[in-house]
């Protein structure tokens, strides 16, 4: 197994400095605080600390210095020095990534981009934003919502994550299933490479084919290529009327098969999330939610036309509730929103993220079902179930370094059997550094050759966050 | 100018064999013909002829050979071969093309997709289809309305176009408006690389962010990168009602107005057409659609929702029609289908495809007819008027090897004047040859570095398509 071969997160860790090369960086350092505007470069150890982390338990390296950008010229002015002295770069937005993307290695700048917080131009006419990466996505989407638009992408940290780092995980959401992924809403991109050039991609219209698609190579590339510091985004009308309905099931199959039927009726749901009995417990013994004793899993569905529509396609449904105002879909909505919280509160999570054809969703479910009886863990899913994107959440002892060995086999047995049934390893998080075990397995030799040849073209001295994603 | 510096279209074609070095390598085509299966090398030079040119006046050079591949193998032990002997191989489909991409270039073989034609699934349940690249467009949409789903993307040539060629351009259609371009279509490619190694790209499920976007890459590089020998793609539901209107306007400006407060006004139209007064001219002048002499514009939408709300939004237009059944739709937007053939009678056409962010559609067409005016061409414009997707269509005599100079005049002014406007110089048509010489103009030297980087990751032996695109 695979898994076993490997031991610890800190292997993956990337320590390419001795403590020698370290004092001749730090002496150089110095020139990198003389070229930046006061204030950018942090050394103090606890305050760097306090940025080696991301929302996982991977252990980080220790960094040199954090930057906290506030331009483009402080990017690039980093990235120079850093390619000079050989330096790696960990950029990071606000650190709530789930797969180890923005962690720490040793000897390494941690380049912040939350401070990049403008919006440089929002153009209801032509329904895109241009904006820095710093941007929260939730305040991009009320500043679009000023103009009867909005910024679909929603990752469930939509509140608190930037567009930086939604861009660099091509992070997904609940509203995807409608409106696609962040990849979908991105027309453009201004890049500072690796050497402290600047590269602008893409377009600020709708269609565009000339050249390569920079863009869509940066988005998901988790920092690996190029530090983003302004996306052209398009933006979306808010739709009309929508219809909002939650159902409990007995039976997680069949809400998963409501979710199928729902799909062929052709409802095009802008949502469609899924929850399972151990995840509506944990929201439940938080919130009280009131959960019925019979509830096996609930389905959250949203869709423009009328409810019962809907409703009326959850036939195997204990109970069905229809938000008849905004503020009651709201909270329907609400309760899913908790549920990454809620699990936080049981103990420590290993926040998985495989994605199915979605006719394998009920196939999936059971084998996370088999995986988490058969291996002793509790394992708590969500799932944007309109995608096949399921979140099965492994819960363990707080307090421990990282997931014990039962979690690794369950999540070992949970990523084979979703790549077995056509699926992949991530939907949305990123393969940071939680996933690069079994990176090979799904993206094979050939493209593995690949995604290293296309590194070296962008990054060939491997400054840019070294031992992530690829 | 740029233009002026340049010359002839044969300058751009790629001639890296002497009369000698033919020799040779026509002793070893031998070798090939072996390795293939019976039948699937042409080499009568009449023959070989008929496949050198795409829909341009783009002077091919003189093709080795023809291979009729009939399967991924057959690709693959073409590019072995190709490789070995450092031969040019220039992809093609049904050779639709508009910029020059599929165009022999001297010593090549082509590489004719066109006879891989299976559908290799078609999943109703999960929305998907894989096809070869040689599936006619319209026989994809068509196989999967039988499952109550379409295939969104609809160039205006999808009847006689293949799948395997909009990928390589990343075409768009009428439809795009709603569903997007190709790539927004395309989850997982099989690739056979310059060297014959096969890669498979992508997923199959609707959403991934393992490893960096190759799909994305493929598409659009119009055979530089790889050979596409199958393509995972996404379906769409077909919608329910949908209303179709078409409004005349005594003003082209009144026109793009109406484009305006039709987005404005959220009807998310899946169809937004608009064709200027030369255009309808040469679709009158052949099928008699009863043109008013006062007409300058029509304005042609489709979108789910009452008709009476679009025909309120043009509320400049001399005249609108709305189709009160499915036939009388179909009819309507015939008409559009009819301009580019409709053009074709008038002489040789120069079609240009620049796409602007949609505010500045009104300065776009000014731009265009002050052009026409003081260059003295003809010039014929149909839009996607929702995407900012101009087809301006420059009309010459019939019988010249290439456009005169004052046609190239004109268009020069026209792609500066979409730079100038914030846009791209094509939207879906591509690159290929004729668009190279302003290239740089919108991607920059940056970005064509990384270009030139990425295309020796894939093709360091540059024998992919050479001459094109990038």
């Amino acid at each position: 197994m695979i898994f076993g071969e490997i031991g610890g997160y800190h292997r993956f860790v990337s320590r390419p400095y001795s403590p020698d090369v370290n004092d001749r960086i730090s002496d150089h350092l110095a020139d990198l605080v003389a070229a930046l505007p006061d204030g950018r470069v942090l050394t103090d150890p606890d305050v760097v600390d306090s940025y080696a982390r991301d929302r996982t338990f991977v252990a980080p390296g220790k960094a040199l210095a954090v930057i906290l950008a506030r331009s483009r010229d402080d990017v690039v002015t980093t990235l120079r020095w850093a390619s000079a002295q050989r330096v790696p770069v960990v950029p990071r937005g606000a650190g709530t990534g789930l797969a180890g993307g923005a962690t720490s290695v040793d000897g390494c700048l941690v380049l912040s981009l939350a401070g990049m917080t403008r919006i440089r131009e929002l153009s209801p006419d032509d329904e895109i934003a241009v904006v820095e990466p710093g941007v929260i996505t939730a305040d991009l989407d009320r500043a679009a919502r000023e103009h009867g638009l909005m910024y679909a992408p929603d990752p469930s940290s939509h509140e608190i994550s930037t567009i930086g780092g939604n861009l660099a995980t091509n992070a997904g959401g609940l509203r995807c299933v409608k409106y696609g992924v962040t990849r979908d809403s991105a027309l453009g991109l201004e890049v500072v490479l690796a050497d402290g050039r600047v590269l602008d991609t893409g377009r600020r219209t709708m269609k565009g084919v000339t050249g390569y698609d920079l863009t869509g190579l940066f988005v998901g590339s988790e920092g690996t290529l190029g530090v983003i510091t302004a996306a052209t985004v398009r933006l979306h009308r808010v739709p009309g009327q929508v219809a909002t309905v939650a159902a409990e099931f007995t039976s997680l199959r069949d809400a998963a098969s409501a979710v199928s039927a729902i799909i062929a009726a052709g409802c095009r749901p802008s949502l469609l999330e899924l929850m399972d009995r151990t995840t509506l417990e944990a929201i439940d013994s938080w919130k009280n939610i009131g959960l019925e004793p019979a509830t096996r899993a609930m389905l959250i569905a949203q869709a423009e036309g009328p409810a019962q529509e809907i409703a009326a396609l959850c036939s195997a449904a204990s109970f069905v509730a229809e938000a008849s105002t905004s503020e009651e879909a709201a909270e329907l909505i609400g309760v899913r929103r908790l549920a990454y919280d809620a699990k936080e509160r049981l103990g420590q999570c290993l926040v998985e993220d495989v994605c199915v054809p979605r006719s394998a969703l009920p196939d999936m479910i059971s084998a996370i079902e088999d995986a988490a009886s058969r291996h002793g863990v509790t394992i708590a899913t969500v799932a944007h179930a309109g995608d096949g994107n399921l979140h099965p959440v492994f819960i363990f002892e707080r307090g421990l370094a990282e997931p014990p060995a039962e979690v690794w086999a369950a999540a070992d047995e949970v990523f084979r059997t979703a790549l077995d049934l056509g699926g992949t390893l991530t939907g949305e998080h990123g393969v940071g550094v939680l996933k690069r075990r079994w990176l090979g397995l799904e993206i094979g030799p050939v493209a593995t050759e690949i995604h290293q040849g296309i590194k070296q073209v962008f990054d060939p001295l491997n400054i840019l966050n070294p031992g992530k994603a690829i």
